[in-house]
This record gives C-alpha cells, sequence and structure tokens, in this order.
C-alpha cells in the first residue's frame, strides 16, 4: 500500500498518528487552543447557559455539489448550537477512516471544514482519529460536537414554551435543495446549475435577528425528516396547531421537477441551511427583513400560524384550496443525507 | 428484515428515529437535560476555565471480559476530562449503526453506558443516531464528547508547563491489561480470570487526589500508543528526560506472558483506566496513599523520575541493570483496540 493512503497506523495513537495531526490537521486547523495538544481543549467559562450538542455525518457520496461531508459537519453542528440561542464558540472533529484512503480526499475535506470553520468564526478546538480495516466504513465518517453559550434571555427558545396561538412560522429560505442534490449526486444526474445543497452556518443570520430584538419564540433547523418533521415535533410537544400554506412554501422549480419524477416530497427532503423562526405575529415583518439582508436568507418568508385549532396536528392548506394532514418522515426517504 | 433489527429508517430522522429515542435511548439515560429534547443540551454556565474533548470508538469485538464499546467510550471520555484537571458535568453519545444490527445488541451497549454514566456521576445529555447500509460500517461505532469545568487552580495542569525536574512519575496500576483483554477475545484466548478491560472512570480517583491538596504537575491517561507513547511525548514537548525503571512498573505475569507469546511489549498496549501522575517528589508519597485508597488505584506506585539529563528522551533502565531508550509507538500493535 502506497503511503499516500491512510494506513491502521495512523490511527494507532503514535508516530505515525502524530504525523498526521500535524501534517493534515494543525495544518488546516490551526488555532492557538488546539495547538496546546492539551487532552481536553480548555476554553474561556462563562457564567449563564451552556449549550452543548453532537451529530455525527455519514453522507454519501463525500463530495457534492456545493459542499461535501466536511463542510456539513462544521455548518451542521454550528446551527445546531446558534437554533438552541447559542452564540457557538468551538467545535471538536472526530474522524473515522477507512484504511486505504487516499490521503488527498482526507486533506481536501480537512480543507473544506476548515474553511467553513473559519467562514463560521468558530474554531476547531479538540478532535481524534480511528482508523478501521477495508471494508469496515465506508471511506469517512466525521463527528462533530459543539458548545456555545447562552444569554439569559435567550434561554427559553430551545424548550418551545414561549410559542402561542398567532404566532407566525418563517423561514429563511427554499426547502429541499440538500435533498435533491444528493439525490442528483447519487443519480448523476445533469441539473441546473442551481441545484446545489444549501449547507451554510448560520450563525450570524440568528444572531442578527436575535440582536434587533426579535423576541424569538422557538428555531429548529428543518435536517433529516425536513420541515415536515420539524413542524410535527412543534405541534406534538407544544399540544399547539400548525397551519401551513403551500402556496407560500418556497420551493425551487428544479426541486419540485425532480421530486415529481422520483416521487419524493420536498416537506421531508432534509436541509443543511435552513431555520424555521417561530416569532410573535407583530415581529413577523421586521424579522422578514432582518433575515433578508443575508446572504442566507434573502428569500425568507412566512410559511404558516401557530392556532388553536386542531392541537398536535399540522395541517397543510393546498394550492387548490383544500387540507391535508402533514405527518412526520415515516420509513425512509434518501439515506445518508448527511 | 424483522422489526428487531436496525433498519435504515432508524436514522431518517422521523417516525422510527423517535421511536428509537424513545425506547432505547431515553429509557436508560434519564436525565432532566436529555428529556427537555432541545436541539443543543442546555447546562448551567461557570466563570473559570471548561474542557471540552471528543473520541470515537470502533472496538472489535464489540463486548470482551470487564467491558464494552459502550463502557469504554463513557469511561474514555470522562477520563479525557479528568486527566486536564475538569471535574466532568455531560457527556454526548452519538451512534452510528450497521443496517441489521440486532436490537438487543443496541440496547446491551446502551444499558451499559448508562451504567457507567451512572457510576461516575456524568450524564449522558445530548446525542446522535445515523444507519448505514448493511457493510458499510462495523455493527456500531460510537463518538462521546464531554464537557467539564477545571478550577483556576488546575488549569495549568494541562499544559505540562509545570513539570520539573526531580518530579516524581505516578502510575495507578498495572498496564497492559486492556490491550491484553482485546487481543484475547480476538483470539479466542482461555485466559485466566484475572485478565479483563482495566476500563473504569478515573474522575473520583483523580478529584481525590487535587483535593488532596497534591500540587499535581501533569496527567494523562496512557491509552492507544500505551504508557510508552505518553511518556515519549511529555519528554518531547517539554524537553525534559524521562527515566523509567522496568522493576518498578507494574505488569500483571498473565499480561507479561501473553506479550512474549505474541511478541507484545506491555509498554505499548492500551489501557482505559490507568492514569499517569507527574507530582512534585516531595508529595509522591501522599498522592499514592490516596490513590492506594480507591479500589482504582490499589495498586499506585512510583514508575520513574523527570530528569535533566538526556533532555527530550524516555530512558527504561532495564530488570538487568542495562538502560534503553523508549521511543514512541511505531506502526500499529493492535488496531481497534478502543
Amino acid at each position: 500500500m502506497k503511503k499516500d493512503k491512510i494506513l491502521l497506523a495512523h490511527g494507532s495513537g503514535g508516530k505515525m498518528s502524530h504525523n498526521l495531526i500535524r501534517e493534515i490537521f494543525m495544518k488546516y486547523f490551526s488555532n492557538a487552543t488546539l495547538e496546546a495538544e492539551t487532552d481536553s481543549a480548555i476554553l474561556e467559562g462563562r457564567p449563564g447557559w451552556l449549550a452543548f450538542t453532537t451529530d455525527s455525518y455519514v453522507v454519501s457520496p463525500l463530495f457534492f455539489a456545493g459542499g461535501d461531508i466536511g463542510s456539513l459537519a462544521v455548518c451542521g453542528t454550528i446551527n445546531d448550537l446558534s437554533v438552541s440561542g447559542a452564540q457557538p464558540v468551538a467545535i471538536s472533529a472526530s474522524f473515522i477512516l477507512e484504511e486505504g484512503l487516499p490521503l488527498e480526499v482526507l486533506e481536501r475535506i480537512v480543507r473544506s471544514m476548515a474553511a467553513a470553520s473559519v467562514k463560521a468564526g468558530v474554531p476547531v478546538v479538540t478532535g481524534d482519529t480511528k482508523v478501521v480495516e477495508h471494508g469496515k466504513c465506508d471511506q469517512v465518517f466525521i463527528n462533530t460536537a459543539g458548545v456555545g453559550w447562552i444569554k439569559p434571555e435567550y434561554r427559553d427558545i430551545s424548550y418551545g414554551n414561549k410559542i402561542r396561538p398567532g404566532d407566525k412560522i418563517i423561514l429563511n429560505g427554499p426547502v429541499g435543495d440538500h435533498g435533491v442534490t444528493i439525490l442528483a449526486a447519487r443519480e448523476s444526474l445533469d441539473v441546473s446549475s442551481d441545484i446545489r445543497t444549501d449547507s451554510a452556518p448560520l450563525n450570524a443570520l440568528i444572531r442578527s435577528v436575535l440582536e434587533a430584538g426579535i423576541d424569538v419564540h422557538f428555531m429548529r433547523d428543518p435536517t433529516r425528516g425536513g420541515l415536515a418533521t420539524v413542524m410535527c415535533e412543534i405541534a406534538g410537544k407544544n399540544k399547539l396547531g400548525i397551519d401551513l400554506r403551500e402556496n407560500e412554501l418556497p420551493v425551487k422549480e428544479t426541486v419540485k421537477n425532480i421530486c415529481e419524477v422520483f416521487g419524493y416530497d420536498p416537506l421531508y427532503l432534509a436541509n443543511e441551511g435552513k431555520v424555521v423562526m417561530i416569532v410573535p405575529e407583530n415581529q413577523a415583518e421586521k424579522a422578514i427583513a432582518v433575515l433578508r439582508s443575508h446572504e442566507d436568507g434573502k428569500e425568507a418568508c412566512i410559511i404558516g400560524d401557530i392556532t388553536h385549532n386542531h392541537p398536535g396536528k399540522v395541517v397543510m392548506k393546498t394550492e387548490i384550496g383544500g387540507s391535508r394532514i402533514v405527518d412526520m418522515l415515516a420509513g425512509e426517504q434518501l439515506p445518508r443525507i448527511c
């Protein structure tokens, strides 16, 4: 086996692990906390509230239009912290590598992670690498965990207990782009260039809305399970009804068309750069104005309301004037989307 | 495929994911933070210093004498926080599951994680589950990340800048048990019952030493790469020499014998319940007394010294009176030990 591939010894904890850390991870993720090479990263504490989250990424293929497993892993964890009302401060990166993986593939992924980390202003401060025998994993799996600080006034956003009937449901742009991008990459579809993952760090966007004084009642990122699943979670947990309006729901034409051909519903497709915000009715327009001033919120719009009616249920008013119950994703649509 | 196996839909983020969370993860990892089902776990902040760490676990086989991948994943991250001088407060658990994995295997692992978490007093507060197609991973991989608080007076322990010539190197018990346990499980060796993993949460043990007022200059857990690699890291980073004494180094007879047969050196074998402590000479005996009062420190002893001589090098004084340079693990001994 050539030297330019991952060997089991890269996961030994010995010399080759140290070389890999120096030549790839330290090279791209350079920051003082990581370079201290302490057993745990050491960060400044703060009074108030600490948000802590984790996600593993197993997306297939590793590279797709507009992103890759690396940028996804960085943005996903930053977004999980951000929708909790936290300002993300640091993330970890833990790799499970398949023996034989070309080092250049790993380097390309790490470079992309570093770029996403710089863009978001959230450093990778600690990590781990394991190597398994050829055939025992699928090239690369990445786990990122993250920590962030929540100001006391934003602490309740996570719990959903502020949601009230009459609140407006806002989305920062069209749904389904990420799901269709992965589908297109797998099926080698020759789709138009507007289909690329929406994967993006949303910390700055969300922070702008909070700092504008919008009393955000709840936020969540509609990733796996799509918008439908998030809506059902909110309705179910809070015993409130949700009305969505199909004609207000932003979906790109290309996404609609591909969904029709393959029999998917964009409502269930994963997104990686979207946030659902629930805000008081009288602040909805202001929230949309703030969102639209950002690159990742240009197409922000109101997609529905919280209602007293049909508690626990999500109802979609269809374009042709009817209505249907929206349920959580049953079964599996597109495995390994993230 | 039967219902009692992991399906791709368990990783969809939809209904089956929710069922899996409720029926397995919530059942065993029950605590208020997790049960809030927020996007990130929300913990109380503190001024001072925050330790943050991560590790992925890919050990094969999943179950072995005295432990399994689950207890290893919980203890490993708790120990990484503890050797940083932190009091661990919470960990995450992120699973990558192979389609077709029997649910009872997952449940057994989660039960073991929960038991280790209760034993250590460190709850699992957030998590994630991904499922990959059959053949795309090896049953179960687990990532745990963790956070803990470091008192200001313990902050420098991590950096190694307190280490001085004359300091004593203490180990809390015999090396190589974990490595030999995994080897025995793989080779189906019929070894004596004293060979079991040393995997244990060391937070209480380490805390006792710190709270006894011992001015610990540095700590590290000699896991992958073994004691030799940790010693080389310390010597290399701090430009100090290390003298080890072979006749002081605790190694069980069975471990020695198996190492001889298979050609391994116990110095390079992984440990999962060991801590190396570097303490001032005049506090070494007191530190040992505190360690010995604990179940996981009964065989604590001094194994060597920090020296002005041979800076950057680790020298082993052999039992027959000679000396040899100890180098970092080169290549790979036993892959997938953790």
